[in-house]
């Protein structure tokens, strides 16, 4: 049993500078209720089914399984999803010895940016680029699945 | 994408006769909804992942996906699973060119019994052997995921 502790943050400045990879990334959940997500992913050319468990109590701690599937899989699973698909471009941004995953959104969700950082504890310090605007970990309305029930362009 | 033909029919009779092989399954889902199911299966020792998409307005045919995943994995995502969960044996029952699966259920089932053939096409003819009853094909009290909701010894 994997767990991942996720830190997630708004976004104030130019963090592109920074960046030294991007893939785009579409997808979908076969299921988005809160106690087990079944998410679709394409990142670019690659297919991705992932399945987590409920976040705890800090919204921080998450079980987690993936699994590499082939894109024309992930493309026919994508369209049996739950209807609204997330659409977005994702960059990596090295700061020190971390990385954040930096996810600017299209569509319906047009005009919000994302940063994320993995910690292998809850206690875990890392650094604050001047990019990096307010916490916003365990905040529902910034899950993927929340944010395809109710984009950030409605609200 | 595969689509399968199922029919479903209870069994009124001794089909243990007849059966060739034998396995243990216990299952469950992570979304039972009627558009898209995701369920995790153990079949003795080894675990699957299947995705299936709504029955068409025959309630025959389905779009399905399906992976082969380590027992251990399958036993993590049975945890996570929505509660309850299906413990049943499935019998092989060759007849003719075709091969009946008979799902003896236990637990909240107990005393169910379900034969079900795939076929290759909706029009299909196939055998009748004599301990094969009335057709339930389509009757959504018989889908696995209605069983775990209001099991057989409830009605």
């Amino acid at each position: 049993m994997a767990e991942e502790i996720e830190r997630k943050f708004l976004v104030k400045g130019d963090f592109k500078r920074s960046a030294t990879h991007k893939v785009r990334i579409t997808q979908g959940y076969l299921s988005s209720v809160r106690e087990r997500t079944v998410r679709v992913r394409l990142r670019d050319d690659k297919g991705f089914l992932t399945i987590k468990g409920e976040a705890g109590d800090s919204g921080i701690s998450r079980y987690e399984w993936e699994k590499e599937i082939p894109a024309a899989e992930a493309e026919e699973l994508l369209a049996l999803c739950e209807p609204g698909l997330i659409d977005k471009t994702r960059y990596l941004v090295p700061a020190g010895a971390f990385t954040f995953e930096v996810d600017e959104f299209y569509g319906d969700n047009e005009g919000l940016i994302i940063a994320e950082i993995e910690l292998r504890s809850e206690s875990d310090q890392f650094p604050k680029p001047d990019w990096l605007g307010e916490e916003v970990t365990g905040d529902l309305r910034y899950y993927n699945t929340m944010l395809i029930k109710n984009p950030f362009t409605g609200w």
